[in-house]
């Protein structure tokens, strides 16, 4: 009797977890406690969960991934080449005094919203592209296969010691080695925005260059968790990263990363924040700036319920 | 006892769902046998599955989507600037006996590898977007509410009753309307191959319809399975649709919709396929001519073992 609780909670730990997953911005975003901890781990799971097999083990999710780098430089560099002179100066190289021909940044402006969408300005600052982290720019093998193995469900301090010690096993999501080099080698500023701990900004530089995506210095190129305002919402960071650069493309596998009007207390439940991206001037900038990534594993976008996901005049009765 | 071993049963059905899901492609090409029917229906999970909650209910899944749909209209409009001459016309709208200047079409060419990757010449024909139909211009939302609900796995017999019965259960995949729209007046014919049945052709053209997605025939711009060749795998409707058309764009959600050389017996298992997206003229097309859509919840990118998606070099195992 009790082996079989204790499979069945294993089970059906393994479905919360993949529910829950690490999502730290999601915890820290909608104020979720953490499991509580568990005596025993509960046995692995049969199988992989799907939503991991899917993201880490297929060739469908890292084509997604590969796409939406091609996309990025792509679009970069038509950016970049429309803003260049005859002389193929960048604004930010041109002496005072020329006009600067920078499209906006992709950077939401303070007060905008979905259905006005204006963004900052970029004057004649240097171009930059700014990422989130985690499922975007790497890949946390290490964590989520932990995650996996042991079902405990989202722990705050076990994704603490994951970001000091996971440093060499984490990989770099498909497509991003190369768009990272070849953004670099147009004079694009690489910049990451994440919601790991400023006390980790060391390992957090490390695993970033263990993967194979560079140098990132805190406060320079890799803004933490609390930097600029204090917040775990990144437009303040976004705000400050925009201060100094003209940010030419947004990238994270999480609408926040691209906008906190997408966050709690704004457009929950699940329907609202579905067709919030679909509003006409946010819809334009899928593949236009903003570049998502692939995460069905954890964060926002899990968790809808029967009712938001499967609207009442859509379902279906099988009768054999 | 019997409610408790229902109940586990209910949850362990609902993670195998999740893995098997409505794989009918999966189903064909990897010869698997669906799953026996049971006398009672098990409970409905507690939860929606996750990676259902995520590709059906939130905004993320919708955004990349519409990434993957922008993207498409923006490359194509890109193709068809280029093939113009200078007073406006498409190669297929030139007398005869002006030179062509299509690029290639992105259909491999019989005999192609995913090293060589040669396509398909395109002469003068008319330009033509190709694309699969479920879960890449169209969600099942009524068949995976059903499925989800009743958690029984795969069934080849229920999803033809859903082949017939779903037409107005469906929704069209986000940003699928606005881009079918935009390319169509872009002069491109916009054509469906998928594997529904043969003889579920006209409701499967009022599903289309139903979405939103306009008008469809069987043989002219439906090409269902069997079609062509009798076979499963796409490459024989691939080059019957690419003698009559300049094919510039395909899209799907399993790497089969671009191309069976990622089919078994090719390189599976899943590090081989997933490998195999990476190759240099492979890894070029996503974004540039193919075009992915996302798809957790069933299909040839699940399934993959703890071994093919957590590299023993990558795993972590957390001390507290």
């Amino acid at each position: 009797m009790r082996a079989d609780g204790v499979k069945r909670a294993g089970v059906l730990l393994a479905l919360a977890a993949t529910l829950g997953g690490c999502a730290a911005q999601r915890q820290v975003l909608l104020g979720r406690p953490s499991a509580p901890p568990l005596a025993v781990d509960p046995p692995a799971p049969p199988g992989v969960p799907p939503a991991m097999a899917w993201l880490y083990g297929s060739g469908e999710a890292a084509a997604l991934s590969e796409q939406a780098y091609n996309g990025m430089v792509r679009y970069v560099r038509e950016v970049l080449t429309a803003a260049r002179d005859r002389r193929g100066r960048l604004p930010s190289q041109r002496a005072a005094g020329t006009l600067p021909r920078w499209p906006a940044s992709v950077v939401l402006a303070p007060g905008a919203t979905a259905a006005s969408a204006e963004t900052v300005p970029c004057g004649t600052l240097p171009p930059a592209v700014v990422l989130d982290m985690d499922e975007t720019a790497v890949l946390n093998l290490g964590y989520e296969y932990d995650d996996a193995q042991t079902a405990r469900g989202f722990d705050q301090q076990r994704w603490e010691r994951w970001e000091k010690a996971g440093a060499t096993r984490v990989t770099a999501v498909p497509g991003a080695v190369a768009a990272f080099h070849a953004l670099r080698a147009m004079g694009v500023t690489m910049v990451i925005n994440t919601n790991r701990s400023i006390g980790n900004a060391e390992a957090t530089a490390q695993a970033l260059a263990s993967a194979g995506l560079g140098a990132f210095r805190h406060g320079e190129t890799l803004f933490l968790k609390g930097d600029a305002d204090g917040k775990s919402g990144k437009d303040g960071r976004r705000a400050a990263i925009a201060a100094r650069y003209c940010v030419v493309a947004l990238a994270g596998d999480q609408l926040g990363d691209f906008a906190d009007l997408f966050n709690p207390p704004g457009p929950a439940p699940a329907v609202g924040r579905r067709m919030l991206t679909a509003v006409a001037p946010i819809e334009a900038r899928w593949g236009n700036g903003w570049f998502v990534l692939p995460n069905p594993v954890y964060g926002t976008g899990l968790g809808s319920s029967w009712d938001e996901t499967f609207p009442a005049d859509k379902r279906w009765k099988d009768v054999p």
